[in-house]
């Protein structure tokens, strides 16, 4: 049986074209930077973004603490939004493996304000850390998507201090799409950028970690003492390419699929969606009614051959992917429609 | 000549009878476990703040990092308000020795909001860290006391959770003046504390870490890692009894003067002081005059014998301690009302 | 031009039947463990190990660093061999992941004299740091292989002291053909081991690290902290099982290429073998011709479709793996022989 | 009742001068540094060893810690003998505070082997920490001097591979006393020094540590961050000025003083004195007759007013020291003869 699967579009399995691509891959040693379809995937992936080089790393977790790894040195402070990724859902990884403070801001939809990123910078003084590194993360993962004169003026504030800026774009072409945008026009305000292979864009396994030649060369090695360097890795290469070149175009389906089925949630008595939070493949809502909520638990959605996460924080995601239809979306619809009566 | 010295209550001189005891006292190997002036401070240190055990340790930084350290395992979370000393002005040690991810909280004069640190603590999922402490400060270093309510909310949360509790109590017979209790008072609400000998105690060096048996033996061995292990040092602890025994006991004046200070300054004209920020022996006060602003340098006042920080944030503060008396107090006043005369 | 590459088995791409595994396999997001492929894995690996449980992760340095950080606490000291793997090959890792002290012991072909191993277990004292775990390597990068008897003896000083014992397996399956006894005979003398399924074994990507249940579920996290969580990673999992299934079988040929490539090689006047390293599938040898040494050059070999790696410590290593057959091993000593004549 | 302490030269108590030294002591807060005896010290400390700068700290392992962690980056490579002090006895503390790899050394007397230390700086290789930092220990613990010659090697040897050397130098002054030259002369081998004003020189809390202005400046802001910045610490300055200048002179007095208890010690049957290793103020001996053995116990020589480490390694020793003359040798063997009596 084939669930239909909303917990997350890192459940996307592979394509069909992409187990070819892997089938017919021709692979090399990459350590001993042999393997050439690795090597076409990096350099596709660095030119698409407009980063003078790339590097293929195991997952989103492994790039972001990469990129902070590289920037900065151990006990510098890191200013980033309070509930971004790296704080939240890394398992406290960069106090262990760059060894850095991080100096979470008050932070809207990802939007740290501006003033206080400033004032948060540290002065020369023998009482405080340096600041070494400004991170953002866009598309941010409350479903919402950072403008780019957000991002252009905190990268401002960071070049006017010398201090490095990494984005966490996991979703990054999402957050393109959604700002109708060419990726490399996102990426201009950000020093190194990490996006995902995997998630909406299907691949099975990778991320990529961009920046410049210097910052590449510098992660590149340290990649190896994380244990990430990896052998005939051009097989997990190929899936990548392909997610690049195909999967990145169809990205605004997932989107126009997800505001499809916000639309119809939220005409649902007893559920209300985030409205302001719909910029990309998310929906986010509350269930308004306590009789619905225990109905809508992940056990009876599953019996219904529906995989959901349970609530966080009180809100219920549900997000839309490749293997994500508007008739799956109907038969979802249908299943609450049906658990209302109960 | 003798300066008048606003600029922090650090600046404090050991006393006379400091000096006598210094010279009296008896002292042997402390890495031995051998000198008896250090064992009677770590034990008179014990007992006045109501904990099993104390240690001894060369500055209220080491303290706090040497509890993190101790109570934690790298990588774990610590909850603590955002504008706090381990956050603000200790180098970002954390990061460094023991090795733990800051989840600082919104806070106002140092009270974190009990819900929002109930929501911090890390429920048990493979993305999470785990938290490993919550610390609070009291006295807290914007001048304000933490009510003996809030430690006691902030500590059940704790508790019901089983994480530890510190205390960066470096003013903390401050607290216990200002909230007119018992330092033990306060000191319930907490599994670990940090004091200072030094700052308005007047002891030239050392502060005490104090708690359980088992607490301090770990401690203690993590001390002599962080090359803390010191030989003769009754030395300093002869000083350090003298600074609990009875300078702890005259705080109430530095308090007053305070007070009295803060009142005068509030009467200038240009002068607006920070009326609910005078709980100990600081005096918080923005310059509200321009002209009068650019009198009052630190090298103006220096030339009239009287040292000062430069303005933080925007706000001056002015300290009292033992150092500081009424007269010197009105010099100062008189100092500046012939500064707004320019 | 398909090249004779005797640099590594690191080297061998993934065969037709694991390319084809690749096409086929069922999968899921294995972060969600959700991956079917990836679950048959691990239950298979830990089975054939002898030991409870196992997981998967992208590299050997991966795997020996995560088993370190999950054996020991920052700060422990790790008993091991001065020239193993972990020390000289791993990018000093152990200082930044583990953050553990490396306790290096003289060795002869991987062996630690047991006496002074047990000579530095450290005893309970305020100046010594806990000894946290002792590494073997079986088989060694010397080309040798453990005796039994010598694990069995290491393995019982670590447990009359109750520490761990990791072992660096990544050829550990050519230690077992060498030593004619099933792998798990070898690791009852171990609590965890990191074996490759790359190498010799010819998958592309990974290695596994089995131990307890208690000790993989530790892992699983530290795993995830490190970026080590991959989504649809069965693909990669799918090579593996063909790996451990069949490519294992077939070892002893490499071990006999090995054999007849160091028995004619040393026939070869100004080539020395070195005959007590033959225990697996490389072959160690001086070059105590200069004239010849002048000719065995990185680029000889090269223009002669040969790739070699240069000479480490004054010794060459030629590795045989399943892209070399015996007329492959002709050719090179054809080549050998030809520059001989210059 | 006054005991002979032969356990360690640590346990000297502060004497009389420095006593009164520090009853007069013009101080100030030295986080200021605003402490004009802790200046003087430092500046006099510098001069002594022929260094641009100088620091207190509170131990010699804060300042070798301290060292390590301003030459190095983490995950460096440190590069020194297998038994000396910072492996050996400080808590395995550089794997936590610097975040370095120790690659220990075979070493005789202290002394490593050149070439072996010339093999282990690492070169450029995606497998190869960098090497950070080598470092040396004169005096050695176990009794010895390393000869100028040794130092000379070695730090040639660095230089022509552009790595700093430290020197563990805690007895650097009983190694000048040994090696009849200046202390300056020693130092010229290496770019940072760490000596103690503790120990034979009897002050009662202090170390210094001593190298370039550039490097000193960089090790006063990690000094801060390790909690090491204290506050009116020419207290303890006052004494170290004494320390410096006045006890320095006499070490001669303890190496005369063991010379004479090492001869009538080798004199008595059943005691084996290690002859070659008694440059300084220590004996180290071996009791070779099991009926003396069972007598020579910590508690029998309390009994008669003296204190005694127990043997490590099958070695005991006797440190000489300021509170040590020849009375009470004499008095130490009159009990040890009495002993072979039972």
């Amino acid at each position: 049986m084939k669930y239909i699967d909303l917990r997350s579009d890192t459940v996307t399995e592979p394509t069909q074209r992409m187990r070819e691509a892997m089938m017919d891959a021709i692979v090399g040693d990459d350590v001993y930077e042999d393997d050439p379809t690795m090597k076409e995937l990096e350099e596709y992936a660095a030119n698409l973004v407009g980063k003078e080089a790339a590097l293929f790393v195991p997952s989103g977790t492994f790039a972001n603490q990469l990129a902070i790894f590289t920037w900065c040195n151990r006990g510098d402070e890191v200013i980033l939004p309070h509930d971004c990724h790296v704080v939240m859902h890394e398992v406290g990884a960069a106090s262990v493996i760059a060894g850095v403070q991080l100096r979470s801001m008050p932070a809207i939809n990802g939007q740290m304000n501006p003033q206080m990123v400033k004032e948060a910078i540290r002065e020369d003084d023998i009482h405080y850390p340096e600041t070494g590194l400004i991170c953002m993360e866009n598309a941010y993962s409350d479903g919402t998507v950072l403008p780019l004169e957000h991002m252009q003026e905190i990268y401002a504030i960071a070049k006017a201090h010398d201090i490095p800026v990494h984005l966490d774009g996991a979703r990054v072409f999402n957050a393109a799409t959604a700002l109708k945008v060419d990726a490399k026009d996102i990426l201009r305000y950000t020093d190194s950028v990490m996006f995902c292979l995997s998630k909406g864009l299907c691949a099975p396994v990778g991320s990529i970690l961009a920046g410049s030649k210097e910052f590449i060369a510098k992660a590149r090695k340290k990649r190896k003492l994380l244990g990430g360097g990896m052998r005939q890795v051009g097989m997990l290469g190929a899936a990548g390419l392909i997610a690049l070149k195909e999967m990145r175009l169809r990205l605004i389906e997932d989107h126009d699929n997800a505001k499809y089925l916000a639309e119809e949630l939220d005409k649902i008595q007893g559920i209300e969606v985030i409205k302001d939070a719909l910029d990309i493949n998310m929906v986010f809502f509350k269930i308004t009614d306590e009789r619905l909520e225990a109905q809508l638990t992940e056990e009876n959605f599953f019996k219904n051959g529906i995989k959901i996460n349970p609530a966080e924080g009180g809100l219920m995601r549900f997000v839309c992917h490749y293997y994500i239809n508007k008739s799956d979306i109907d038969k979802v619809l249908g299943v609450i429609n049906e658990m209302r009566r109960y």
